[in-house]
């Protein structure tokens, strides 16, 4: 096998490049089977096996410095630059990270999981270059997909004035995680149409050079257009043709079920494990499906994720015009949400916890500044959501709840969830979010009837004296058993709140807990600063109340172990009861 | 005069096209008089006098919808929308805001005051439009120096997809606030000079249909187009070449100075009020351009606003290479500053408070996931600062000063901010940023010698007992002239603090505190939630220690006078010390 004897890109080097499509169906072999038992991001890694094995064939890898977009497509990059095993060893699978990684290598230059930074994060490392005035390439790699995001377009057009040496390689397979939308993707199929010859071209319209390679699963080919820009002394576009899932038939042809994959038969590629569960998705769909029936003006919107809010294809067909999605573009989510919504539309726009980040300041201007009566449900925002570094949902709260205008709900419950969506659906005079809880779904049955047009009410659900207990959506569950637990081992009533408004105090209900009460506790699901339980302190302050505040503290873990990342923020109800006991 | 009787859209319809050249030059003249008494933007709203015209002229506001972006070109659109007077008549200059307002004029869709917003907003109205089934032109005008920010990027290669009518207008003046930086403006240049015909185009290659008008200033050629786009079935880009500060001689000439301008004399262009005080964006300056040439890795990012940091045209060549203007594109700028600073640069990126908020995310992932030494100097975040609702300095702590590995530092005087500059330029370890204090410059000249290195370590300034007063930034003199008052009034020696950290609590300090205070008092320069003085009520919630939080409340004034704010917020000294005397 060549794989086993490439401990780093100097052994690439050393094969000929007719070895070299060899190497390629072994790193091929050994992704399949990881994938069939790990999981991770399939293809986009199986499609850029020959252009990785390229760079590294003619580019001088750390001097040369490469720069992947996402990283979703770092796989094949990894195995030849020392991790090998991470691939080739079941017991070294946990290894590495999925996404580049600079403690791992010092082929890695960032720590990258969010889309469309690439191009801008190499025009530093070349800007840093030219001003050191060092040698050396330095090489973007972005997908197609990510091209829609604003900074990747950005990045396109700031790169051609940057002068220097900047090579971007395209990595065209034609798919974002589903299919691509945006208006330049008919563009890239005019350039792959006619082999990248047409005066029409979007990177020269940016000022850039360009190359095109047809054929960009055929290594020699790369090699050759690798080598022809090597050291260039500017910018230049290298267009590759790829097919995502290439080698592996069921990824070929399904290419949006299998951009990321769980553990499956490698025969079928069917799922190892079935997924039963009711989960926050299904419920969603469900949901808006029927409402879209009733009513032409509601309509869901996606960046780029459509199975976030359950939008499998043939739920998109079903929603006809009323599912927009607008590629990798959560500036333009949020900004088209508002425009449908000042005009009467019902926009609900759903997005992943971790890249409403990408849309803060489109949030607070171009939304809440005009307080229009848009939807945002924030999925996996929560301890119990991904724990990849770059992919964390534990800042949510204290980007949005902070921005004047927003109403930011935690439902604890499926009927909440949908009695606010309803709510926030049909009202006119605000912009609200919705936070869904972490981990299962709890469903218990009962109507609500509470009205959430009554701004900041929160709900007093056992009443009780001495310790108030406010357990903020997923958390509202803890709250409960902290309390029973008081009952059991101090004989002591607490009260239980669940707050609803992550965005606004109800004041008159905690004056009112001062007659009775010596300690109040918060508990939420994300970080501490910033967050619900300090606003909370802050409103009693000047009180003789004591006041505690449960949640994540400030940091950026890395693939943590939940039950650890709990205890280490006391987030357990034997440390939570613990605190308040050392406190009474 | 014909703009006398322009009451709304609907008298434009009844001039001749013959009169409007002269309805056009009596706008002119309005518009200069107005600028040169009251100030204003003043270039954009000169060059796209004929074309609002001629939009008013041929479409049927409000039901046809135009959207401008940034809106600081939206006074033309205003003296014809029913809102004459305000440009008219001294006594009304300021009945209404610099940028477009719903609460003013049906003919307005949004408050908008960030750049690049008006594609995507657009696009909105347009979606909601067809979801009603209902008929209507959708317009969105963008400036060619917006174009370069992401969310204008995004939302062009979106439109595309839209599939009903939708026209977004090109002005294109060939300028930014400066002048134009990216590769499009080759792009828009070779549109320009090929009267439109040239087979790269960047809206094609967009996706978009295209058409090109050469004379942007001549209301009959502009009638011409805009006819034949209205009630067109699918998106096309009108390509427009203006002039900026067309008729005005002083500012066709120095475009970079009259974007925006204070009261002058009409005949000579000349400031009326001389400005001498020295300010932050001196003092920055002066202090890179001498850094720049001891160190060749020192470089000062701008992302379309130079002169923040007093990178005025003399100064930006004399930084040469050393000086990056990415145009608009914030996220551009950080995860630039970000790639600079892992390949060993020194960079620093100075923005406005109101602009950072465009890239949060960047923040997080680009930068401070990775922790790479890079320094953003935020300016202007501050009551202090500029008071349009778009504008507001109010939220870059709730919104910098929880993401995880930043250092968020808060300066009180000028030698402190020189102290921390060098400080974080020439350190290694973490992500830097720097709230400028808001209000006329303080120097003490003192030499400051702490090392901030020391993460998280405050200063005792006045020591005294039971009261204890954490002034941040701006404040800290507020916080000494507070001491001073309970001395005078309570015979009461009151501990004094200088936190300098936003981001991190000196935990030893405070924990001492509890010894000998019964009060801690905080007061910051921004909205108290997600604030620095949460954290410190977190932190002493389960001690004996009251807190009071002096700041603002969570909320988006506009032009809000400052006195009034202040004291509505309890941010005066008389307030504080009234507070602070009720607890005692």
């Amino acid at each position: 096998m060549y794989i086993e004897t490439i401990n780093g890109p100097e052994d690439v080097k050393k094969l000929s490049i007719d070895q070299l499509p060899a190497l390629a169906e072994e790193m091929r072999a050994a992704l399949l089977k990881r994938a069939s038992i790990h999981g991770g991001h399939f293809g986009p890694n199986f499609g850029i096996v020959e252009a990785t094995i390229a760079m590294h064939y003619v580019f001088e890898s750390p001097k040369d410095k490469m720069v992947f977009d996402v990283s979703h497509q770092v796989y094949p990059h990894k195995m030849l630059t020392g991790r090998k095993e991470a691939y080739l060893s079941e017991e070294h699978y946990d290894d590495v990270s999925g996404y580049s990684n600079p403690t791992e290598s010092v082929h890695d230059h960032f720590t990258v999981g969010h889309t469309s930074t690439s191009v801008s994060l190499a025009c530093g490392l070349a800007k840093a270059r030219d001003l050191k005035q060092e040698a050396g390439n330095v090489i973007a790699i972005i997908g197609d997909g990510s091209l829609s995001g604003g900074e990747a377009l950005e990045g396109l057009d700031y790169a051609a004035e940057l002068g220097g040496n900047l090579i971007i390689v395209i990595n065209d397979n034609d798919m974002s995680i589903a299919e691509n939308h945006g208006g330049l993707y008919q563009n890239l199929k005019l350039l792959r149409e006619t082999n990248g010859q047409a005066d029409c071209n979007l990177f020269k319209a940016m000022g850039l050079d360009y190359l095109y390679v047809d054929h960009g699963n055929d290594v020699a080919d790369l090699i050759q257009a690798f080598q022809k820009v090597k050291d260039i002394d500017h910018p230049i576009v290298v267009h590759i043709n790829t097919l995502k899932g290439k080698g592996y038939a069921p990824a070929e042809q399904h290419k949006e079920n299998w951009h990321f994959s769980g553990p499956f038969h490698i025969e079928t590629g069917e799922p190892l494990y079935e997924m039963t569960e009711e989960d926050y998705s299904d419920i969603s769909v469900n949901y808006l499906l029927k409402k879209m029936k009733e009513d032409p003006t509601v309509v869901a919107i996606t960046s780029g994720t459509p199975t976030v809010m359950g939008f499998t294809e043939d739920k998109r067909q079903e929603a006809g015009k009323q599912f927009v999605d607008v590629g990798i573009a959560e500036e333009t989510a949020v900004a088209l949400a508002s425009g449908i919504a000042a005009n009467g539309g019902k926009p609900v726009y759903g997005v992943y916890s971790t890249f409403v980040q990408r849309t803060y300041d489109q949030i607070s201007q171009d939304l809440c500044i005009n307080s229009n009566p848009a939807t945002i449900v924030t999925f996996w925002g929560s301890v119990f959501g991904m724990n990849d570094v770059t992919h964390l949902g534990l800042y949510d709260i204290s980007m949005m709840a902070n921005i004047p205008n927003l109403v930011y709900l935690a439902p604890t419950t499926k009927e909440e969830y949908l009695a606010m969506l309803d709510w926030s659906i049909e009202q006119t005079d605000y912009p609200v979010a919705i936070k869904l809880p972490g981990g299962s779904v709890i469903s218990d049955g009962k109507e609500v009837t509470k009205d959430f047009s009554k701004l900041n009410t929160y709900e007093v659900t056992r009443h009780g004296s001495r310790v108030a207990i406010l357990g903020l959506g997923t958390f509202y569950g803890l709250g409960n058993e902290v309390a029973e637990s008081l009952k059991k081992e101090n004989d002591l009533d607490a009260t239980v709140i669940n707050p609803y408004y992550i965005t606004g105090l109800d004041t008159k209900l905690l004056e009112s807990l001062k007659k009775d009460h010596d300690i109040v506790i918060t508990i939420e699901d994300g970080m501490l600063d910033g967050g619900f339980g300090e606003k909370i302190a802050r409103f009693y302050g000047d009180s003789d109340l004591k006041v505690l505040n449960f949640g994540v503290r400030k940091e950026f873990p890395d693939r943590y172990d939940l039950n650890e990342l709990l205890k280490e923020n006391h987030l357990t109800k034997e440390q939570i009861v613990a605190d308040i006991q050392a406190l009474l």
